[in-house]
């Protein structure tokens, strides 16, 4: 157990563990349609930068119009994770993010979607029953160009002993 | 210019840009307490693992009770570096971010602040006029424990030219 990150013993049926995931496998996820509405609200909490709330701040700025904070982009990203791989994953939590790059502005109406690729995977030595599996996270906008990328760095659980 | 990360040329009095910064100089900032009811509405947007929307999920899982979404526990550091930093400098956007980590669960009543250290700092041999510069960023909770540590990748316009 590190920190704590081990999950309830109640699993639901096809739940996939380390042994079921390999180097090389891909997932798809999304689509999400970012608003106006949802990059400002965003924002005004979590990162209030001009370009990220001010429609008028914005166009005057070299974004030349409102784009997403690059925090917001990672979590509408995280979501379709969840949604498309995470949910059927015995997930023991994430350690952490390594080259996490903004590479297009996120701007409203914008569709984001998102490509998965398992690139390792090994046993905890310290922990177990757990296994760290690391995952390319890349996110793309409607025109396939790559608005963000990331490498996760996460925990799965072994399938349990008979 | 890179991606269009470049500000309107309309700046307020005593902004400091990339020659007013230097290497090894540190900001605090924050203080931010955490309620459950942004841990659960973030989470529920965003990260909706059980761990981070249900109480009592949260509860029978390792964790032992509700945690912060990892992603938000980022972005909650994120607003303390805008208000105690970056209001004040002439950013000209992040490129990414390195060596991001989860080392401790964040949860709620806790009280998070934040610790920022220039690192590195060189010119954009690219773009005439910005300069990179890193930050290391480090949250911590009221008991000084570390909950969350990145490498910002910035980028700070140079003063102009008279």
């Amino acid at each position: 157990m590190i920190n704590g990150y081990r999950m309830s013993s109640e699993e639901p049926p096809n739940l996939r563990h380390f042994e079921d995931l390999e180097i090389g496998q891909t997932f798809e996820s999304g689509s999400h349609t970012v608003t106006k509405e949802e990059i400002i609200e965003f924002a005004e909490q979590y990162d209030p930068q001009p370009f990220h709330v001010d429609e008028n701040a914005a166009q005057k700025s070299a974004f030349e119009g409102l784009i997403a904070s690059g925090w917001h982009t990672a979590a509408i990203c995280m979501r379709m994770f969840v949604d498309g791989f995470l949910d059927n994953v015995a997930s023991a939590g994430g350690r952490g993010v390594d080259e996490l790059r903004w590479h297009t502005p996120v701007r409203p109406g914008d569709v984001l979607s998102l490509h998965v690729e398992i690139i390792e995977k090994r046993s905890s030595e310290g922990v177990p029953g757990l296994g760290h599996v690391h995952a390319q996270l890349s996110g793309f906008n409607q025109d396939d160009e790559q608005v963000i990328s990331w490498v996760l760095l996460g925990m799965i659980e072994q399938q349990k002993s008979a």
